[in-house]
């Protein structure tokens, strides 16, 4: 059984053991995520990009554990909504692999509506 | 192959071949996630829980693809720090089953230092 | 003086006070006004939208506390930039006056593009 | 009329002529707040903070719409809840000024309860 497909089950029964899934709309977890993201964009707001790459191996477990959360929520919104979030993230990107071929965007950052003419912005 | 561990390393090649990790420092990486969870929410903001839950099939895919760029920047987080990112999901929900028991916090939603005493508090 | 030139004028003292300002990139700042728009959405995550309108004097404390933060760095962004903040409400409040006409969307809370063609979408 | 006042009114009116207050619950106002910073952190991502910096004046307007958004959800929310966000500003920075003193702190980023044992942490 896949990872994800497992994560969830679990997650699932979790929820209904404890009479959660009432808390766990789309909107509140929703929310969710985005406090959990909160948490971990305070681990690097002080800290300049390179010291972002170079943790302590004890902010590393402090920041997994706010990745952890993020999918977790991740993963229960995709359940609630009947979204398949693997099949989803490879549309995506096989649609960004499309969106931004090599040699056109090769060492430049920018979006996709950027290269563009706004008209053809898809973002 | 696992289903995270095949996404990461289509997605490392991805930044590797338009030379884009140099763009993909961990503080980058969860601003950008911050900013698709920003999209997420603005889905759901207006809406009433009941309404989250009935989205229209066009507004899932418009769903789907945010939740998508969300697991992608997850991903690519846990790969720049070397952090397991199903590990450390599988270890945090073990936490939450030993803080959260059943008997204790069934069809009640407060966080685990609301149930503590503050000197107890582990969030 | 103005109540947002006082507390622009007081802050910027704070950080120039404590050496602070080589941390306040706009970047940076933007990233700690993420984390502080976190902490606030997480009192509200579980609680219907009736809940949120009424809080008890404890939560609403402590609600306050965040609104203040997400102030102090809006601010601290805007000084930043150079961008007169007051101005940028007073301009955006007139465009959405414009944008949402009374007899239009009353009652209606879709964004401008979900009334407006695709085409002529400017959010 | 300070400036804050007149703006929290003229939004007040805003709502109240559109029969949108129905919607303006403190949870779906919060969770508009984090969809603006997602667009304001989204300007910033790919750039390093010196360019951050340094936005051209097309970007700071862009930016400053940002800014403006995230004020007027902020004054918003502060309305429903009746608190009065210029008082909680002021309690905050002075909060600051104690919890930070300037020959403790000088020319280092990290947040009190990085400096403070655990058990005072207050944050």
């Amino acid at each position: 059984m896949d990872s994800l497909d497992r994560l969830n089950a679990r997650l699932l029964q979790f929820a209904r053991d404890r009479d959660w899934e009432q808390f766990h709309s789309p909107k509140n977890l929703a929310m969710a995520l985005a406090g959990e993201v909160g948490e971990l964009i305070e681990h690097f707001q002080w800290l300049t990009e390179e010291q972002s790459a170079g943790l302590s191996p004890d902010k590393k477990v402090l920041v997994g554990e706010e990745l952890a959360d993020c999918l977790i929520y991740l993963i229960r919104i995709s359940e609630r909504l009947g979204i398949d979030l693997l099949a989803a993230a490879e549309r995506k990107i096989a649609s960004n692999e499309r969106r931004y071929p090599v040699e056109r965007v090769r060492g430049d950052a920018r979006r996709a509506e950027e290269y563009d003419p706004p008209a053809q912005a898809d973002h």
